[in-house]
């Protein structure tokens, strides 16, 4: 049969197609798109390829780049998110190092600076494509899309998994505010990891 | 005088003018372009004004985004770095955890997995605009544009300053290689900080 010539592992048409199919399921398993690749991280990754979630949060788009769970980090980790016009992270604080490259758009990053009972009324900074800012350990702060295309940041933290203290407002005390920790993006692979492991 | 209505902290055209300079001389010594803005980091700043440096390899452009002596970080370091065509890094190796954000441009990582007396022969991965990689602690590494336009990427390292064995070439045992510790891109405001200490 004509199809023999295709190569020697194929012994029909069937078995060609199977084999193609079993191929592109390694390479998009493996390498290219897996939620949880926690057998070894490859040295190299293409960033277009890398799975992206919303996390539930309307507008925004989250890639782990480098993740403590998914990728074994240990000392720092590093998002790309994409936030939609309007869209917004919580107000939080942290006490790790954070530092926010922006690659498009524009947006505002709110920080409140005072360490009293609550945060208080944020200092608003206007920030642009080609920009680098950086939040002072502990201070709370929102970085929001206020411009009408798409927000896209590098953020980088150090010592992951973080501890993060959210608040409903910039007014809610200190003490009232939602302690998650630890607080991992890549949550779901921690759990098919420790389940690997009984 | 006409000029009195430019405001009220202007007497004269003289003044007028010496106010411009002054504030034009402060803007650009302590946001925009200043080599060693010790005495406190702004929380925004725009990457296209900040110094930049061969560091006296050449090819090179290299930024710190944020760094360690220069804008107080502990925990990590983020650098923008330019190779122009053929330029390339030492083949070194350190402790602490890198990551690199490819933004534009191709080139080569190489990298040697082995951990004998020498790094030896290493790995050769193929890398371009929108990809990442993150180099294994303590292998022995080299990045170089063979590419023919200039390959810039965001290196993220772990708890500077940063610790480096350099070698010059893949055969050249452990035993041999170069310390540099501490190594500060931004040495020279290292310098200036402990002479204002004094």
């Amino acid at each position: 049969m004509i199809v023999h010539s295709f190569g020697s592992a194929s012994s029909s048409p069937i078995a060609a197609v199977f084999s193609a199919a079993l191929l592109l399921f390694y390479f998009s398993d493996t390498i290219l798109g897996a939620p949880c690749p926690i057998n070894g991280l490859p040295i190299l990754r293409n960033i277009s390829d890398l799975p992206q979630d919303s996390y539930g949060r309307p507008g925004l788009s989250h890639m782990n780049i480098a993740g403590s769970v998914l990728h074994g980090m240990k000392e720092l980790e590093i998002w790309l998110q994409t936030f939609a016009p309007g869209s917004e992270t919580p107000i939080h604080r942290h006490s790790c190092e954070e530092v926010f490259v922006v690659l498009k758009g524009n947006g505002t990053l709110y920080l409140a600076e005072t360490h009293g009972n609550f945060p208080g009324k944020p200092i608003e900074f206007p920030i642009f494509a080609n920009s680098t800012l950086h939040i002072p350990i502990n201070d709370a702060h929102q970085v929001k899309n206020t411009g009408h295309d798409d927000l896209q940041v590098l953020v980088i933290i150090s010592r992951p998994p973080i501890k993060v203290f959210t608040y409903d407002d910039w007014f809610m005390p200190h003490t009232a505010a939602r302690l998650k920790f630890p607080y991992y993006w890549d949550e779901q692979c921690l759990q098919e990891s420790q389940k690997d492991e009984l």
